[in-house]
C-alpha cells in the first residue's frame, strides 16, 4: 500500500484564476516519482477559516501533504496562523530563521522592512526549512496522521527547496520509488511520437506518458520498483531508436548524458573547445539569451531580416533570393570576421505580418558552418509570435546539437 | 452575500501532474467576472469512490460547481456513474443526446464505436448540454444546495460549451460582479509596496492583495459591486500616488492606459514616432527578445561586457572605469552611428562568476540618451543568473518607460 499524498495550494490568485497553478502538477510528478500516490489537489484563497478547515480535512485523510503559498510577509499571507489555529500551537519566533531573513536583505544592501519579521514565526513543533532563493522560509510538521510541508508559492523558490524536502521525505517514509526514464525531444509532436512508438511492446507494469513542455516534448517511461536495470535500459533504448534523432537526451539512465538542450550543447561545445558566432533573425535575441553566460558563444548578432543581416555582414544578398545559399554566404563571412570555428545563421521567409499572425506559418532556415562542413535545416514555424520566436531559437540550437552529436541529416 | 462556487477537475492526468490544469483557472476567472466567489478548486483521479465523496462534500457547501473531465467513452470516464451513486438516481438513455453523438460521427463519415453510446446516459433529473465541438455532451443538475455543471475536460470543448452555461447561470443566480483595479509596478517588492500603502484608508468592503509575477509586482484593489466609479478612481489614484513612479500602468480604470510594460512602452514610442537603438550586456539578448516585432527598435547589439561593448562601437573605454561616463559615451556614439533619437546602453559591474552565483549581487547601469537629455539609473541585481538576466532586461526597459512617462528621477 503506497503512502497517500495531497497537494494544497493557497492564494487568491490561484482560486480566482489569475494564475494557473503549475506548482500542483510539478509537485505531483515529483511525489509520484518518489513512490507516493497523489490523490487530491485542493486550492483555496486567503481566508483564514477556509485554510484552517482544509488543514483539518487533509490531516485526517492523507499521509503527506505539500502546501504552497501564504508564507509571504503581507497581511494576506496566513499559512502559519492557520496552522497555529488548526493545531492549537502558538507561533514562536525562530531566531535562526530571522537571522537568515536579515542576511538576505543585508546581502542585497536593502533595509529589512519590519513586516518581514513575521516570516520567522512558526508553530511550536514546526521544523523550519531554509529558503536559499527568497525571504520566505518553509516549515514542516505532523498534524494528526499527516506530515505537512509548507513551501512558498513562487515556483523557483519552491523547486529549490524541494531538494531538501525530498531528502526529508525519503528519510521519513519507507517509499519504493518507481523508476522514471525521460526521453527529451525537440522538433516532433506528442501524437507523432505516439505513432513512432506504436510497435513498442511495453513490459508488464511499465507506464508510458507524454508531456509537452515549453521547450521540448518529454516521453516518460515509468518502471515499477525492482524492475531490472538492464531490461529498463533495453526498453528505453528501443523507444529512443523508434523516435529517432529528435531525441536530444535521456534522463534517468544514470550515464550523465541527460539534461536540457542547453546542457547537452554545453557539454559538446566545451569538450571540443569550439567557439560559436550566431546571427539570429526570427528569434530576435532569444537565442543569445538562452546561451547567456556560456563561454563558447563568442558573438551574437540580431538582424530584423535577411536584408538587414546582409547589411550587417556587408555582403550582397543573393539575387535569386535562395535563402539557403544566402545563409551559407553569411555563415562563412561571419566565421571569417569573428575568427570562430562554428558559425550559425538563422533566417526566415515570411512577412512581419505573417510572423505576428497566429494562423500564418513562416519558414525557418538554419545554416551551421563548421570545420567539418555546412549543415542546413528548413522547418515550418507556426503559432503566436512568442511561440514562433521561442521555437526559432530552439530549432537553431537543435541544429547545433545535431551537429555536435553527429546526427545531421 | 455572494453565491459560492467551486471548481472540480477530474482525471488521473491532472492529479498525477502529467498536465497542468488550466481549466480551473479559466473557469474561476469567468465565474468571478459573473459575480460568484470561487472558494475552492479540487482535482481528483479516476477512482469512483473519490468522485462520489467529493460530489457529496461540494453538494453540501457550495451554491454552484463546475466540473470538468470524466465524460469520455472509456472505462476511466466515471462522472455520470459517480453522480448516479451520489444522488441515487439511475442512469437513463437520452435519445436526443444519442442522436447528436451519432450525427457527430456520421458528419465525419466514421462509424460510431459502441462504447460512445455510454456518453448519452445521464442521471434522471439531469439536463443535457449540447457539445458542438466533440462527442461528449455535458449535463447540469441540482444536488442538495448546489447547482452542478459537468463539462468535458478538453479546453476547447469546455470553453465552447461555457457560452451556454454562462446564460444558464445568469438566469439561475442573481449575480452582482465585483470590479478589480490592478496597479502594475516594477523595481519595488511586495513588502515595500505594503509599507508605502500603510497610510491608505481603504473604504469599507474594498480588498487589497498583491501578486509577485515574473516581470512585475501587481497590487490589486477589489471593489464590491455598486461601488461608485469616482470613489473607485480616487482610491486607485491615491494608492498609485503612494507607491510612486514604480507604477507603470493601471488596469481596470477603463481609460485605455493599462497593459504590461511592453504595451506601455509601445504606446509611448509609437505616438511620438521614436526610434531606438540598444546595446545590452547583462541581459544578453533578452532585452531585444522582449521587443521582438516592435517597429521602433532599430538595432540591438549584444556585448559580453564593457570592453566588448567599447570594441563593438569603436571607442576607448574610460580609463578611470567610471561606468556611468562610459555608458554616456557609448550612448551618444550608438545614437550617431544608427541615426536614431533614442539610444539605450546597459552595462554592469561584477565578474562573470558573480553573475552566475545566486548569492552574489551585481550592479546594473542603464543610460538612455534622447533629444531631451541623458537619463541614468543604477540598480542592484541579485538571484540566479536567469533572474539577473530577466531583471536586467526589465530594468533597462523601465528606464525607457520612465523617460516616456516623464518620470525620470
Amino acid at each position: 500500500m503506497k503512502a497517500i499524498a495531497e497537494i494544497f495550494s493557497q492564494g487568491e490568485e490561484v482560486v480566482s484564476g489569475q494564475i494557473v497553478d503549475s506548482n500542483a502538477a510539478w509537485l505531483s510528478r515529483h511525489l509520484n516519482e518518489l513512490g507516493f500516490t497523489v490523490k487530491r489537489h485542493t486550492a483555496v484563497g486567503d481566508r483564514l477559516e477556509d485554510l484552517v478547515s482544509l488543514i483539518k480535512e487533509i490531516a485526517a485523510r492523507a499521509d503527506c501533504c505539500i502546501c504552497t503559498g501564504g508564507l509571504g510577509p503581507t497581511c494576506d499571507d496566513l499559512t502559519a496562523e492557520a496552522v497555529s489555529i488548526a493545531t492549537g500551537q502558538a507561533l514562536q519566533l525562530d531566531d535562526v530563521a530571522l537571522r537568515r531573513i536579515e542576511a538576505y536583505f543585508a546581502q542585497r544592501q536593502r533595509p529589512m522592512p519590519d513586516i518581514n519579521r513575521k516570516q520567522a514565526y512558526f508553530p511550536e513543533q514546526a521544523l523550519c526549512i531554509d529558503n536559499p532563493a527568497g525571504t520566505a522560509p518553509g516549515f514542516s510538521m505532523r498534524i494528526q496522521r499527516c506530515w505537512f510541508v509548507f513551501l512558498p508559492g513562487v515556483p523557483s523558490e519552491m523547486q529549490t527547496m524541494f531538494v531538501t524536502v525530498r531528502e526529508q521525505l525519503l528519510a521519513r517514509f519507507s517509499l519504493q520509488p518507481d523508476r522514471l526514464a525521460t526521453l527529451r525531444s525537440i522538433g516532433i509532436g506528442e501524437s507523432a511520437i505516439q505513432q513512432c512508438l506504436a510497435s513498442l511492446a511495453l513490459p508488464e507494469g511499465v507506464q508510458l506518458g507524454f508531456r509537452a513542455a515549453k521547450n521540448e516534448v518529454q516521453t516518460k517511461l515509468l518502471f515499477p520498483a525492482g524492475f531490472s536495470q538492464s531490461a529498463l535500459r533495453d526498453c528505453v533504448q528501443q523507444a529512443a531508436g523508434l523516435i529517432g534523432d529528435y531525441v536530444f537526451a535521456i534522463d534517468g539512465l544514470e550515464d550523465g548524458q541527460g539534461g536540457d538542450l542547453l546542457t547537452v550543447i554545453d557539454r559538446g561545445m566545451t569538450i571540443k573547445n569550439h567557439r560559436l558566432a550566431v546571427l539570429e533573425t526570427a528569434s530576435g535575441g532569444a537565442l543569445a539569451a538562452k546561451c547567456q553566460g556560456r563561454g563558447w558563444l563568442e558573438t551574437a548578432l540580431i538582424a530584423k531580416n535577411v536584408t538587414d543581416a546582409s547589411r550587417q555582414l556587408a555582403i550582397e544578398p543573393d539575387s535569386d533570393e535562395d535563402l539557403a545559399k544566402t545563409a551559407e554566404c553569411l555563415a562563412s563571412r561571419l566565421m571569417r570576421l569573428q575568427g570562430v570555428d562554428f558559425a550559425l545563421i538563422q533566417l526566415f521567409q515570411g512577412s512581419r505580418d505573417d510572423y505576428q499572425q497566429k494562423d500564418m506559418p513562416i519558414t525557418l532556415y538554419n545554416c551551421l558552418q563548421t570545420g567539418a562542413g555546412v549543415f542546413h535545416r528548413q522547418q515550418t514555424l507556426s503559432g503566436a509570435a512568442q511561440t514562433k520566436q521561442n521555437q526559432a531559437a530552439l530549432l537553431s540550437l537543435d541544429l547545433l546539437r545535431r551537429t555536435l552529436q553527429n546526427k545531421c541529416l
